[in-house]
């Protein structure tokens, strides 16, 4: 079993680093805060007897050996960077935990036959730079390292520069590092577990997304004078594509997801119809069949919107990943540990994108889920129990050892 | 009949000052553009004979003397200053029609009984400062002289102090200014004249307003993980309102209006369920009874909503004026006036609100529409046809005449 306390006080400790006034964290991807927070990580990780390897887009592995030099190295981690107004444990909790099972090893000598890595990955949540979950992206070749290099923040500074200017600019080739599994552990970012008063979420699947820009042009005019019938408002006509997002998703239990969650009018005055409105749409799915099934019924709905209304309505595809099934190898050993350690728990779904999901596309993956405080996430208050922390980690250890072997 | 190439050249004249690159004009109120603007007009009424006479608020009094000393004078008039992305007609067509009417009578040598005068109000607009129609406002005591000057700009400039500097700042007080009767000319700011394809629309009466502010308020969370029935999106509650509020209007045809023009959404992020919905509401009516059935149906669905939804839901009167409806004397001056003419006519209940509305709280009124093309104002884009604003000048001549006594 790992050592509870030494990972909440890790926790803890990682998370001063960028604290915000409201108990969060801002720690934003290739600012000087990160670089201090993977110094940080590294620095513990070397302390703890384990060599390191950056690759070209700031991936970092952090090797401890195994009995066998030519086995696959079993592989955790997760990401350092936060959200702008992000918490201490999205991420941060799948590397500490990760290295909280090096030091449980150490403590206890115990040598694994395949050699165990943790491993954090560059710029997962997107927020300065696009693509989100970049470094595994890249990894994996979901997109290419010029892609990702090319990436500037609102101030012009791209990705590559800032890789090295906070000196994590590696040599290893993305890709290159050979991975024999790869486990995930994460708060769950959603009120399931919680709600079901579960410890642990063995997780079978991440969901497919799509995601889509909307644009209903109609003619601006005086609130006034404009009879209702001479009108061509275009926030009416958005608003019934709106609730239909979300009546779609309701269609598709009990996964479907429909969410629309920005809104801009113009012109945005009290006493003009609006001329146009600009809205995101978010369908999600862990059926790809299902997943496109929504597509294609929102698309339909919308073309007879057009047809109905007269308004021009443009709606633009600008994500997609497909649904990704985790391993069964993977997910069994996951649930078997739990069930040996003697936590509650239950499979969910995951519904947001994780480092994880690339992961899978070159190695058999899994990942673990903990509750978190009213399944709120990417929001300063974001917080998480000891215990559940403690017990994935137990999970993420044993599941660990099952596939690294002993 | 007055001389529309005349009434024209000064309409450019004027719109040259603050004239937008895409045609419109933007001279905010008691800016040094408005000073420029004012300036102009009180320098052709002075050459034109007229005496000069500015209050408290910076409304501007310019008579031409009646035979009659002891008459009230006969006043029409309008607004100088413009909206942001203004256009060289709103408010500016109405006070030189005035100017106008005078020029020709001049020419004519025609003695009126009662005085004629010229006036502009000060801030109709409302752009800059609020409340909006400012001077009329005071002038009618709809709110006081110490409200007004309170108001400030987004840099903190109060409205007394900028009348100040830009020299409009007069002694007499306002609403001591006796008027007799009162006419305004205006281009609709609506689509009715042009869609009937009629010159000149007899304004019975201004329809009553009430604005409100709605906040609709969720809970953020995650678009991914939270299950559909675990969510609390503010905006699919939001919508339903934003939708009822035109299917009311609707239930009221024909001088129903609903209209929702201002929305915020937070924090407005693609993968984020809306936490919080902030929206404007616009309901207008001619009747006030029907005004109020409105008003109560809304908040009606509001009530249902919050309770079927279990969402927090507020909703504040941010603004009323109740239905206008304009003095049998001027508005048959003004169809009189148009029949003798022989120009195509019919009534247009006003959907915007002017200073007609608190002119005629201290004396009998009435308004003269001209179409605008494709209804559309408030919009540097905004534009309307010489020879229909020829036709409402000779409406005022002849209604003006009538009303004064030759
Ligand atoms: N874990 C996470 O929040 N990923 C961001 C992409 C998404 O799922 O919306
Ligand atoms: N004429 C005009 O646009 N007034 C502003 C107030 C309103 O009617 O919305």
């Amino acid at each position: 079993r790992i050592d509870g306390e030494r990972l909440w006080q890790s926790l803890m400790d990682l998370a001063a680093i960028g604290a915000t006034e409201k108990g969060g964290v801002k720690r934003l991807a290739l600012t000087d805060l990160d670089r201090e927070g993977r110094n940080l990580v590294v620095r513990w990780g070397r302390e703890a007897g384990l060599e390191v390897t950056v690759d070209q887009i700031g991936n970092v592995f952090m090797r401890r050996k195994g009995r066998n030099p030519d086995a696959l190295p079993i592989v955790t981690g997760s990401h350092v960077d936060t959200q702008p107004t992000g918490g201490k444990f999205d991420g941060n909790y799948g590397v500490l935990a990760g290295l909280e099972v090096v030091r449980t090893l150490n403590d206890k000598g115990i040598q694994t036959e395949a050699p165990i890595e943790v491993a954090f990955w560059t710029n997962e949540e997107g927020s300065r730079f696009v693509p989100v979950m970049m470094g595994s992206g890249v990894f994996c070749g979901a997109f290419s390292l010029e892609t990702a290099y090319a990436a500037r923040d609102v101030d012009g500074k791209s990705v590559r520069e800032e890789l090295e200017r906070i000196g994590y600019l590696g040599d290893e080739i993305p890709g290159r590092h050979p991975i024999g599994a790869y486990f995930e552990t994460h708060i769950e970012q959603g009120p399931v577990l919680e709600d079901a008063d579960k410890v642990i979420g063995v997780v079978p699947a991440v969901m497919g997304l799509s995601w889509y820009d909307c644009v209903v042009t109609g003619m601006e005019a005086h609130a006034g004078p404009t009879p209702m019938g001479l009108r061509r408002d275009a926030l009416q006509v958005a608003t019934t594509i709106m609730q239909e997002v979300v009546a779609i998703a309701n269609r598709y239990p009990p996964y479907g997801r429909g969410t629309v969650g920005m809104v801009q009018v113009f012109p945005n005055s009290r006493n003009v119809i609006p001329g146009q409105v600009k809205f995101s749409i978010d369908l999600r799915n862990v059926s790809d069949g299902l997943l496109n099934t929504m597509h294609e019924e929102m698309l339909a709905f919308v073309a007879r919107t057009r047809e109905q209304s007269g308004l021009a309505i443009e709606v633009e595809r600008v994500s997609y990943y497909p649904p990704c099934p985790f391993h069964p190898d993977c997910v069994n050993a996951v649930r078997a540990a739990t069930e040996q350690l003697g936590y509650s728990n239950m499979d969910v779904v995951s519904g947001a994108g994780h480092d994880a999901i690339y992961a899978a596309r070159v190695a058999p993956a899994g990942m673990i889920f903990v509750p978190c405080k009213d399944g709120i996430s990417h929001n300063e208050i974001e917080d998480a129990r000891p215990d559940h922390l403690e017990a994935g980690c137990n999970v993420l250890l044993h599941a660990m050892l099952e596939r690294a072997g002993i």
